[in-house]
């Protein structure tokens, strides 16, 4: 066989990547059988799944190794929103080409990611087709008690958000404009486009905490509206107190930023100040939940009405 | 929000799929958070995922109830091949439309699924894409001293398969010459690629019995490599003893018929016999591993020589 083919390739690139977590995550078989074995210790588990496609949620022209990181951030960042930790990845990659150099690169991406977050990956497929799509399986152990669902707000709980949002789409726009000698601030955007931090300790830490939580993917207007319906809630928002970078609609739309977005009783703000200290993350109190199925928002005592949307595939 | 909107057509039409079987596959949160909760009895589980994209693995005019109903018969596969029980499904689609109706009879294809095998959908993702395609994530249970891997088979050990080979094949060309009237054998075989019979019971009864199994998706020879590979046996195949439909070097090295080919000690060929028997499934004995590293084929006494090839995504 040459080496162009699709089990050797598998083999070579494929097939042990953060394989050296397996133990820790109690993977037993990984890639090159038909499934993957593992075990757990807990009798809970989350799954979540994230497609990225090129032209979509990345430029067609990105360098393959980026591709392959982001795509993990994306979809592995539904497990701390969850209250979850991570267990193992599996990497669905419809490849745009059979250029062996391409899916190298594309291999050492995962495995950059794998380490920098300490996470095996359990198997995969790989095929061609005509645009790259990346589907991203990520599986996490939480107890059931502490899984955070988007609908336990309750009336009155505050809402925090991590991080600045609208950086991921000044970052893209830097992408996309090609520019060369970057400015520190660029940088940072382009980074938190690339390569979003995954909150796996604030998410682990909100598990007793939190009432409800939601990684911020499609815009904060529409994943909070995510938490309001389905806790059957409401909210008031101080737009003042939204920490945001470029301009304010873009921020509170675009999505991309993979920041957590949760709510919880008055009385855990000053345990989520010291969290927030101690993991070094800037979290933010952003206004309330209330009892009227209506999200409001206010510049300081002033109602203020913004452009509900956010990001849709299927939006006519 | 429009009818069209992706979280409304996620809600309408992918929520609730197959959640009737959510207790007995002990699915706590099922599609609507960030991810799926579950919760298991046993401590081992297995994972495996497979694409099926237009053009590759279907014709891009296949209705969208048979897509989605072939990605999954073809995914849910692996399961059994590992000597696993299905416990759900997650359903990641790149639809080459927006059209709702198109998206509902794709839905369809899905509850037909998850009813025919009585497995629930955990959760999944939506996008709009150039290509359809579909990644389907199965979980199963199986005990890890019974998981049955490719790398089990001794010297020695008989060679089955399930099933007759080819069949898909033969279903591929009818399909393809859009002719209708078919004849009963016709639609036997359309039926043999469409909709691939999941061995859940054959595959979870060979638990004890065979030493290694593989579910035939690229084709026997390939296929049968792998498990010699792995395993670091060769076999002797009698050719005659294959049942196959239409050409006989396709039967061997077309995949997408689904069947198991699995080996077992030969003390065990009655209990095989009497398994196919209470099954109602063809199993044929047709070869024996051997300590060489080679596969030889035989007509009788007679050695012949086949190309070894198999369905390969990557070959130039």
């Amino acid at each position: 066989m040459k080496e162009s083919d699709e089990f050797l390739i598998l083999q070579k690139y494929f097939k042990n990547l953060g394989s050296q977590y397996n133990d820790s995550s109690g993977i037993i078989v990984g890639p090159g059988d038909d499934a993957g074995l593992f075990s757990t210790n807990k009798l809970d588990l989350i799954f979540s799944t994230d497609v990225s496609n090129s032209n979509i949620h990345f430029p067609k022209s990105l360098k393959p190794e980026l591709i392959a990181y982001r795509a993990c951030s994306v979809a592995a960042s539904d497990i701390p929103a969850c209250g979850g930790t991570l267990k193992w990845l599996s990497i669905s990659l419809v490849s745009p080409t059979t250029d062996l150099a391409w899916l190298k690169k594309f291999a050492e991406g995962l495995k950059l990611f794998t380490s920098d977050y300490k996470v095996p990956v359990i198997g995969g497929d790989l095929i061609k087709g005509r645009e790259c799509s990346v589907s991203v399986g990520v599986c996490g152990e939480v107890n059931k008690k502490d899984f955070l669902s988007r609908g336990g707000a309750q009336e009155d709980d505050l809402i925090f958000i991590s991080g600045t949002l609208g950086e991921a789409r000044l970052g893209l726009k830097v992408l996309s404009s090609k520019k060369k000698n970057l400015s520190k601030e660029e940088k940072k955007y382009l980074k938190k486009f690339l390569k979003p931090k995954v909150h796996t300790s604030l998410g682990k830490n909100l598990q007793n905490i939190a009432t409800s939580c939601i990684d911020i993917s499609d815009g904060l207007l529409g994943d909070l509206g995510h938490i309001c319906n389905q806790s059957n809630k409401g909210a008031e928002i101080n737009i003042e107190s939204i920490p945001h970078a470029g301009p304010f609609q873009d921020a509170l739309t675009w999505g991309d930023d993979y920041e957590l977005c949760f709510t919880a009783p008055t009385n855990r703000e000053k345990e989520i100040n010291n969290l927030a200290k101690s993991l070094k993350i800037k979290i933010n109190k952003i206004g309330k939940i209330t009892n009227t199925r209506v999200i409001k928002f206010y510049n300081g005592e002033k109602r203020v009405h913004l452009k509900q949307t956010s990001y849709n595939h299927f939006k006519k």
